[in-house]
């Protein structure tokens, strides 16, 4: 049985393994901090070449692509792994129970900054393709490899960096480990995400704050003048108004449908989860409005003085912080300019600052290497995986689905509870080795698939 | 000529009606400095007695109240005398010019804190009343003396003082001396003033704040909660919705109306001075929404994170402080429970917290004794008075009107541009001397009238 044979190799090289993990989780590659960041970039491209890998540091105008390819001219097909290098940083330090750059093993978990998010899903990559390769040899498939070091600043450069190397990132299909999978303990296997868009109002109505009393009904309050501007913006019901809005939404398919209804939904463990006790909608509602329905979410409005300190002015300014979440095939920037002609009308003397965005991405649940990626993860965990054809949140995936045209899959191997960007991040041991046996079955299958398609 | 006998009593006296003044200028009596409080009302009582008023220092649960009476029983008519003795703060110290507690005289004006607010003003009514009587001895009518010392924190126990001793503070008209003239030199006669109702409310949608990806679409957002809310409290031309809210007011009267129209209306100047530059009405509304008509402003709201450190989430919470100018008859406390039936209705999760309130006040403005004080007014400054049935802002004026019942008149002696509360704080000289022939000239009309009616 092939899977013995994986956990044979596993139980074999669980120290060296452990000590390759621990040596790069070592490097404080903190996204700012460009000597580690190097160094973590130069260990990796070592590692890599251990393996075979043909590497490369591909310099950007911020932190380098370690680039890297495993080609033989007799493979069919040409998987492309992407993943960082980069970690967040680690204030505040006081909360870490130990030190978030000597990782150390308590209770099953592997602490240290990184150990999730993303280096130890990168390092199970890496280590799946040398599980493949002490088990059977040479690689059945191409792959390609493209680890950023700037996916905690937002990708800055990652966008730029496809665009120039079309021809180098040529692949069958994306394949990232990065995420947390879901609280189930079912693998979860994720097809897209929504885009976002982030933008601010600024509603100035008069040059200074005023006296309430001493002008109050002769200048107009910003706070009423950006309610005003709000409410032609969206109705009550939560509908965007703002013209074409809706235009270019890719209409979910009969098998996103499927695959919707029939995640698991805990109503009662999600009210818990994010705090709102009303939480009152089916499962099939909750994921869709999720996944396949823009927001329109106001993360922040300010204007005068709140509080026990509250004075009694007209203040002279609002300031509205909106974030939208955008699903496929919806453009930020078109999206930006409508809303830019809609405040315009409204009032053009009101400032509308765009504040970044990032396109949303979908690769359709009813293309059959979807199929063939979700039986081979289920086959390394032994249970069906979960699939979901958005996440809720927003990566830069359409670099891979919009800039390469290629199929995109994201399959989280870090536990649900990793802790990322928090004080003591970890990975468990298991999912560690789990994502490692679930990169090598999925090179096994994708060779299987490849030979005979 | 009479008034030319008060000239030349004000010219023989100055140095001693200045050293008086300065004396009691220099005394540090910020509201919340109790040692300096007593130190002040000791000496103001003492200025009084030398008068010949019958003075008391009247304990309340805050700092005391100096009261005097200057009776005769052969008088007919009695005039309560309101002002304070407290001074506001005076940080930022560095942009005084000098000393704000050793008066000084720059270019015509006695800098100093309380110069203009109030200690100034109340200084010129009781050296008023002692130029009355270097010209003429024994006053034609009685007067009685409210000096407070917590004006500056908002009055906190006028109210319960005046409401105890009705009887005690029975008279026939309240004359106060405070605030600033207008800035086209006319005297100004305020009167009434508008109330004020501050409360806050808080929309609370979650226990948390969450990411704006993760559950974007599910977990409602405070703020569109608050509009939704305000839109059923005010509709878009600035009518208020709550039910009753306009039951109780006042419709101005016939006298009203002329003296609104009739104040002077420099739109350029007042543009400028509250940087509105849109502004676009006439005269008659200006006046009529300042002091005729409530107000709904939006102090203060608050909610999640805006400018450039701004987060992706869906904030928990939004705040927003609202301050309500009341006219009358408007009772804040029934307006407050008007809005937080509202608001119940709404949504009875809806935290709606009271911050305080101030009643508003209107002396009729066609009482034949508005017309008294109006004339002896522009007798002593030779010019004609401009007479607005209310202030725009809030004093506690209500306390006379409404608990004593008595007819109240506001009359500022402060030049317009005084600076109170703020650094550099100034009573012109000539407003100083002006505000002691404006007393006595009072005092002389107010019994003339007493023994004609």
């Amino acid at each position: 049985m092939t899977l013995e044979e994986m956990d044979s190799v596993l139980l074999k090289h669980k120290d060296m393994y452990m000590g390759q993990l621990f040596n790069f989780l070592k490097i404080k590659s903190i996204s700012t901090d460009t000597g580690a960041i190097r160094q973590c970039a130069g260990v990796l491209k070592d590692d890599m070449e251990a393996l075979g890998i043909r590497t490369r540091m591909m310099e950007t105008d911020g932190n380098p692509v370690v680039y890297g390819e495993l080609m033989n001219e007799n493979n069919r097909f040409t998987l492309l792994i992407y993943g960082h290098y980069d970690v967040q940083a680690v204030e505040p330090l006081e909360l870490w129970e130990s030190d978030p750059f000597e990782p150390e093993i308590r209770n099953g978990r592997i602490y240290a900054r990184g150990a999730g998010d993303n280096k130890g899903q990168l390092m199970a990559q890496l280590l799946g393709i040398k599980t493949y390769q002490k088990l059977y040899g040479e690689l059945p498939i191409n792959i390609k490899f493209v680890f950023e070091g700037e996916e905690e600043l937002g990708s800055v450069h990652l966008p730029e960096f496809v665009d120039k190397n079309k021809a180098l990132l040529e692949a069958d299909l994306v394949y990232t480990a990065d995420g947390s999978s879901h609280n189930s303990g079912n693998p979860l296997i994720l097809l897209g995400v929504r885009g976002i868009l982030n933008f601010e109002m600024t509603i100035k109505t008069a040059d200074f704050d005023n006296h309430s009393g001493n002008t109050g009904n002769i200048v107009p309050n910003p706070v009423w003048k950006t309610i005003e501007l709000l409410n032609t913006m969206r109705d009550e019901n939560g509908n965007v108004l703002v013209e074409g809005f809706y235009d270019n939404i890719r209409e979910p398919s009969q098998t996103d449908m499927r695959l919707l209804s029939s995640l698991p939904y805990d109503q009662k463990d999600i009210k818990e989860k994010i705090g709102f006790t009303d939480l009152n909608m089916d499962g099939e509602t909750y994921y869709r409005k999720l996944t396949m329905e823009p927001t329109f979410n106001i993360a922040g409005m300010e204007s005068g003085y709140t509080g026990d300190n509250a004075k009694t002015i007209i203040p002279s300014t609002a300031t509205v912080s909106i974030d939208m979440r955008l699903v496929a095939d919806q453009d930020p920037a078109d999206i930006f300019r409508k809303i830019e002609a809609h405040v315009e009308e409204f009032d053009p003397d009101i400032k509308v600052t765009y504040r970044g965005a990032m396109h949303p991405s979908r690769t359709p649940s009813d293309l059959e290497i979807v199929q063939v990626v979700t039986d081979a993860v289920g086959e390394a965990y032994k249970k069906i995986p979960l699939v979901q054809p958005s996440m809720p949140g927003s990566l830069p995936d359409y670099v891979w689905t919009d800039y390469l045209g290629t199929p995109s899959i994201i399959m989280p191997y870090a536990n649900f509870d990793q802790h990322n960007h928090s004080p003591n991040e970890n990975l468990k041991v298991e999912n560690f080795f789990g994502g490692i046996k679930c990169t090598c079955n999925l090179v096994k299958a994708l060779g299987e698939y490849s030979k005979d398609s």
